[in-house]
């Protein structure tokens, strides 16, 4: 899976990633008004908004990315219509050709995590039957379990030819309280990182492994050290834009072929329309338009920071 | 919250949680054919097949047990209608006046995680209303974000009266891989119990914090130790019986007081009825009593291990 996403980077130039975070607050009102509409101000109403909101998203800008990122807490908020509505973004998604990684975070002990490996990329058996669930290209995964927790997901990779990006250092500032703590001289994400690259190891595909990593926009030090740490491991990279991370900040996570990173971001490109130089442009009407020229504005500017 | 569970604990005499984590192999034959007849081998079925399977133990254990505690994995490994048993389990659980601790093990960056943390212990807001979604009393967090992927679960927990247990230190082989790595003389699970103590202290209810732990039972040495780095931790305590830990192992997770510890036992309990002495005695037919009269087995293995 790993290379059919290296292939679509290359094709369009754009190693991005486009996060679909809907919040109800970056649903323009009348789409809002729509689906309140039609199914109240119930959690039915606000999964059919952030659903049209997202197709709308997706159907502008499908043809200039390979992937996108669906962060399931914002639709596990709104319960099973909310979840309904991420499995209905995932499929869309997947039948516009787009890879779809879902930023889910699970892991748990061994049996468990391959539950969540079934659900999120696997198949799951039902008498006599083999049925997919969720069916997600990626997923990320939460490591503070150990490999019993990993490894689960790392079989139904190889069976189904699917990744995972582990967690390696986050975005968010209190990411270092436990990752950044010196363990025998190295950081704790560094171990992270070096079991990242050996689990990796026979889960290739390709130049690059099926096992990923999350390192943090906002820590380009760290990713410049866990890139040579993990030199097979594609590194999915968020925080950049809203969270403050920049685009010169990207390039120690990429290698010199251009490849080994996806960045992503969710709020600049989903919320475009909220924000100048979008809003004065686009308006609430034109959202998805807005959105379509904040992706092409960010991989002009990933360009720039990669040379 | 954690004052209710204290409550109900020693009303019953029971520091004890059954886990349903219904697999479709615990459930009979008859409950899966039935499911499978009227629903197809379909997740449909078998989500149908492991809510019958669940009312069925709900029914015959709920006034021995203060508490149940279903793992969101079993249930997401079929899709919405999985999703929808989860729902269905807890709402029923809590009519059944039982404790819900949702094993979600879930955990963000900060917007992120407040997502996750109104999904499940608080309320969302849709429009000019606010509802409730899947509404569990505590569910399980991990703490490798840190601070901030932790505290937007707390906010919800005072403002609506829940609780969290945080992942200290997990039951599984491989859980030292990281957690108990050295980091200035303590291992990383020390560290994140003393976080623990310190998000806990602003949340008290009664003697206990909303703030409690997750300690594998198959490690009771470091239980004994986190037992006094969190004094006011409730400490949820899975891998008994199935996984290996013994009810001697137990005493060092208690307070003097015969409070401070909840133990887990999933498989034991809802998968008593494929085992010995339960399967000679019950058979498939009546795996539900086979699960009570095992509830009881362990209520009373438990109490000759607190003395």
């Amino acid at each position: 899976m790993i290379h059919r996403l290296n292939e679509k980077i290359m094709e369009l130039d754009a190693p991005v990633v486009v996060g679909l975070d809907p919040k109800l607050d970056f649903v323009p009102g009348f789409i809002q008004k729509k689906a309140f509409a039609e199914f109240g101000e119930t959690l039915e109403g606000a999964a059919e908004a952030i659903w049209q909101f997202n197709r709308g998203i997706v159907d502008a800008v499908y043809d200039l990315i390979p992937a996108v990122k669906p962060q399931i807490a914002m639709y596990e908020q709104f319960g099973i219509p909310g979840v309904a509505a991420y499995s209905r973004t995932v499929r869309y998604c997947r039948e516009k050709g787009l890879i779809v990684i879902g930023d889910v975070k699970r892991g748990d002990i061994g049996s468990t995590s391959a539950a969540y490996a079934k659900a999120h990329l696997g198949i799951v058996k039902v008498g006599s039957r083999t049925l997919p669930v969720f069916d997600e290209d990626f997923a990320t995964v939460n490591p503070y379990l150990g490999s019993d927790g990993v490894k689960p997901f790392i079989d139904v990779c190889r069976e189904q030819d699917r990744g995972i990006f582990v967690l390696v250092k986050t975005s968010n500032p209190s990411s270092g309280e436990f990752q950044d703590r010196m363990i025998d001289g190295k950081p704790l994400y560094e171990l992270v990182g070096e079991k990242v690259d050996e689990w990796g190891r026979d889960c290739m595909d390709g130049d690059y492994s099926n096992v990923g990593a999350v390192v943090g926009a906002t820590y380009p030090e760290m990713g410049k050290r866990l890139r040579s740490v993990m030199p097979k491991a594609c590194i999915l990279v968020p925080g950049y834009g809203a969270q403050g991370g920049k685009a010169e900040d990207l390039a120690p996570f990429f290698h010199a072929d251009g490849l080994g990173a996806i960045v992503n971001s969710s709020r600049g490109i989903i919320a475009a329309w909220t924000k100048e130089p979008y809003w004065d442009r686009f308006g609430e009407e034109n959202y998805a338009d807005a959105s379509r020229q904040a992706v092409i504005d960010m991989i002009e500017d990933l360009k720039r920071a990669r040379g």
